[in-house]
C-alpha cells in the first residue's frame, strides 16, 4: 500500500521515483491513477522524493489549464508553464527531447533530486526509450528501470482499508447491474425459445450490452466493455460475446464485467445463466464449478504459493476428465486460464495464480485483493457449444482473514 | 493513411514495425487499435513486414482465449500459445525478460522477420525500456525507435474516406447528445435563476454529466469524461466541471465533449451556452470569438504552417486587449490554448495549430482531420469568472477542400 513507498525505496536505494502521464492514457495509466486518485488530470508527471529514512514527498507537474484539477490531488504542484518551454525549445535549436531533457533538468535541480531515480508509467514505447536513454547520456540522474516486482506494483500489491472499502462498493454497484441485468432479460416475452422486444424482433447480445452499459453509467461506473457470450462464445473466455446473437433459452451465458468504479478502483464478477432450463451436461459442469470455487475460497491463505491453489483446481478438473492448459498449454477446450489474479486500479495486477513456473512465485498477503475464477468450456460441443464460469472478490485483510466482497447468488437458470 | 504505409517503411528504411498491446490499455493504445480496429483484441502484438517495393503483410500475436477476435481483424494469425511460453521459461531458468525475448526470436525467425525493425504502441516505460534493450543486447533485431513523426503517426495523420466517414457519424452522434442535453437542461423549472430538479433540489454539474453519460452510451459511443463546466470552472479551459455546481441562469458553461465512435474515432466539440440570458460582456466576448472561429475556418489551406492560424487569431484578441500565450506564456486568463489540433483514433493527435516554434512546423494535408476552437477565458473577473470556446471539426478531404464534420447551431443564450 502507498505507506510503504519509503521503506520500498530505502530497500532499493531509490532517491526517487518518476510517474509519467501523458496526455491520452486516463484511467488506462494505473500508476499514475493511483497518485492522482480521482482528479480529471489528463496530464502530467508525479514525483516522489525520499526524505530521511522514512518519509517522501510527492510533487505533480501540471499542465497551467489544470491548475486547479491539480490541486485537488492534495501534491505539492509544479506548474509546468513556469518553465517556460518554447523558449527552452529555442535555445535547444528546435531540439524538442533535448529541450525535454533540460525541462526536467530545471524541475530536478528546482526541488533536489539526483542520483538513482525509478521511472514508472504508460507512455509509447519508442518516445519514451528515446527519453530515458536521454536522460542518462545527459546525466540528468541515474536512469533506473525496474523490471518485476517494481516499487508501484508492490505498493500497489496490496490495498489498506480505504481501497478495500471503494472496491467492496464498486462491487456493490456492480452487483446491481447484475440485478438488474437479469430482471431485464426476465421481462421479456419468449417466442420459439428466443427472448423477444417489445418491437417483435429477437433480443440480442448487442441490446443487453446497451441495457448493462446505461445501467452502469447510471450508477456512476465507467465502463469500457464487458463479456456477455452466449452459447459458442460463451465456450471461448475472452469472447466478448457476438453483437447480433439472439438471447435463447437453455444456451449458457457467460456475464463477466469489471468496470470502474470509485477512486478507479475495479470490481471483477462473473456469472453463468441459463435462462428457463439447463442441459444437464451444462448443469453437471456447473456444479463442477462451484466445487472449484469454493475449495479454493476455503484453500486461501497467506503461506502457500499462489499457484497451489490452481494446481488443486487442475486436479479436480483433470480427475473428472477435463484437459487444463497445465496437460496440454494450448488446449483450447476444458480449463484453460489460470484461477484468478489480483486486480484494484487495473483490472488485471498481481498476484496471479496460474501455472507453476509460468509467473513469479506469489503468495498472498494482508491486502491483497484477488478474483476467484474457476470455468470450463466447451466451445465446439457437438451438442452445441458452451461454457460456465463463476467469479467472486476477496480482500485478504490485515489480520490476514479473507473476506469475500460479492454476494450475488449463483443459481445457474433463470426462470422465465 | 495506412495505404502509406509501405511508402513510409521503405522511405526509412525499416523492414518490419512492431505494435506492442499490452493488456490493461484498450483504446488509449490508439497505434494498436489503428490495426485491431472494432474487434476486442484486448492483449497481443501486430507486426507489419515489408514485402517488396510496395507491399507489406500484417500479423496479430494473439493470446488463444481471444482467437475469434483476432480472427475478426482480418489480420494474419500467431496464436502466441503455441510457442509454448512456459517451456522458454524454465529454459531461461525462470528469467522471464530473456524468455519474452526468445519468444519474440522464435516467431521472427518463423515469419522471416529481421533486420531494422521499429516499435511502437503503449506500454509501461520501465519494462518496455528493458525489454527494447533486451532485444538489442540478444541482437533479435535492429530496433528502431523513431522519435516526432514516426511512421505510424504518419500514416495515421491523414484520414482516408473511410475514416472520415466514421469521424462524421460519431459527429452526428455527438451532436445528438449535445441536442438533448440542450433539451434535458430547457424541461428544468427555474427557482432564484437556478434549474431545479423534480424532486426539490438544485441540478447540478454531477446530475447533467449523469444524464450525457446516459446518452452517449445510449446511442453507442464510448466516453470517459467530458467537460461541463460552469461559471469561474468555465474560465479554466481544462477544467472538467465541479460536480455539486449548481446550475444557474447568465453563466457561462462550456460544454466539451469528445467520445469515442464507430471504428473507435473521436469527435471533438465544444459549444457554450448562458440559461435565460448572458451578461453583456460575455456576448461581446462570444462575438469574438465567433468571429475568430470563421476567420481560421476561412483561413485553412494546406501552403501556410499551421501555427500562422493560431497566430492570426492571437492578432485578432490582442487587438481587442485580451491577453494571449503568446505574450505571456503563463498566462491564466485571456487566451491561453492552441486553436486546435487533429484528432481521429486519440482527441489529440498532429497537427496542432500552437505557437510558433512550440511544435514541429506542421501544414495541413488531404485527409488532415482537425478542430478548430478558439476561446476566451477570465476565471476571475469581479463580475464572476466566465470562459467561452466554441469548436468544430474539419476533415481536408482528398481533392485539398476543406469540409466542417459539425452543424450543431452556435447560439450562445438557451431560451428557458
Amino acid at each position: 500500500m502507498k505507506s510503504d513507498l519509503p521503506h520500498l525505496m530505502r530497500a532499493r536505494n531509490l532517491d526517487a521515483l518518476v510517474i509519467v502521464g501523458p496526455d491520452g492514457f486516463g484511467p488506462a495509466n494505473a500508476p499514475f491513477t493511483y497518485f492522482i486518485g480521482d482528479s480529471h488530470v489528463t496530464t502530467g508527471a508525479v514525483i516522489v522524493k525520499r526524505c530521511g529514512e522514512n518519509a517522501t514527498e510527492a510533487y505533480l507537474v501540471h499542465n497551467p489549464m489544470e491548475r486547479e484539477e491539480a490541486a485537488k490531488t492534495g501534491l505539492q504542484l509544479i506548474n509546468k508553464a513556469s518553465y517556460k518551454l518554447p523558449e527552452i525549445i529555442q535555445q535547444k535549436n528546435g531540439d524538442r527531447l533535448a529541450a525535454d531533457v533540460e525541462l526536467w533538468r530545471r524541475v530536478f535541480s528546482d526541488i533536489g533530486i539526483g542520483g538513482r531515480v525509478a521511472f514508472y508509467g504508460a507512455d509509447y514505447i519508442n518516445t519514451s526509450f528515446n527519453f530515458l536513454n536521454a536522460l542518462m547520456r545527459e546525466g540528468v540522474c541515474e536512469v533506473v528501470t525496474e523490471q518485476e516486482n517494481d516499487v508501484i506494483s508492490a505498493a500497489r500489491a496490496t490495498k489498506d482499508a480505504d481501497e478495500a472499502a471503494r472496491i467492496r462498493e464498486t462491487c456493490r454497484l456492480t452487483e446491481a447491474v447484475i440485478g438488474a441485468t437479469r430482471d431485464f432479460l426476465r421481462s421479456h416475452r419468449v417466442a420459439n425459445e428466443t427472448l423477444m422486444r417489445a418491437d417483435g424482433d429477437p433480443l440480442t447480445v448487442a441490446d443487453v450490452k446497451r441495457f448493462i452499459r446505461r445501467e452502469a453509467v447510471g450508477l456512476g461506473l465507467d465502463m469500457h466493455d464487458c463479456i456477455f457470450a452466449i452459447g459458442r462464445d460463451a465456450g471461448i473466455p475472452h469472447s466478448s460475446g457476438t453483437p447480433n446473437d439472439p438471447i435463447m433459452l437453455g444456451r449458457t451465458i457467460v456475464f463477466d464485467i469489471f468496470p470502474r468504479g470509485p477512486g478507479g478502483y475495479h470490481s471483477d464478477i462473473t456469472r453463468t445463466w441459463c435462462l428457463g432450463y439447463a442441459p444437464d451436461h451444462v448443469q453437471q459442469a456447473y456444479e463442477l464449478v462451484l466445487q472449484a470455487h469454493d475449495m479454493a475460497e476455503a484453500a486461501f491463505n497467506t503461506t502457500d504459493f499462489t499457484y497451489t491453489f490452481n494446481e488443486a483446481v487442475c486436479d479436480l478438473f483433470e480427475a473428472h476428465g477435463h484437459p487444463t492448459a497445465r496437460q496440454n498449454y494450448a488446449t483450447t477446450y476444458g480449463y484453460m486460464h489460470g484461477l484468478g489474479h489480483g486486480f484494484g486500479l487495473a483490472v488485471h495486477e498481481p498476484p496471479s495464480m496460474s501455472l507453476k513456473g509460468l509467473r513469479p512465485d506469489e503468495k498472498f498477503q494482508p491486502g491483497t485483493i484477488v478474483c476467484n475464477e474457476p470455468g470450463l468450456y466447451y466451445p465446439d460441443d457437438p451438442r452445441g457449444g458452451w461454457g460456465v464460469r463463476v467469479e467472486d472478490d476477496y480482500w485478504c485483510n490485515l489480520d490476514g482473514r479473507f473476506e469475500r466482497l460479492t454476494e450475488f447468488d449463483r443459481a445457474l437458470v433463470v426462470p422465465m
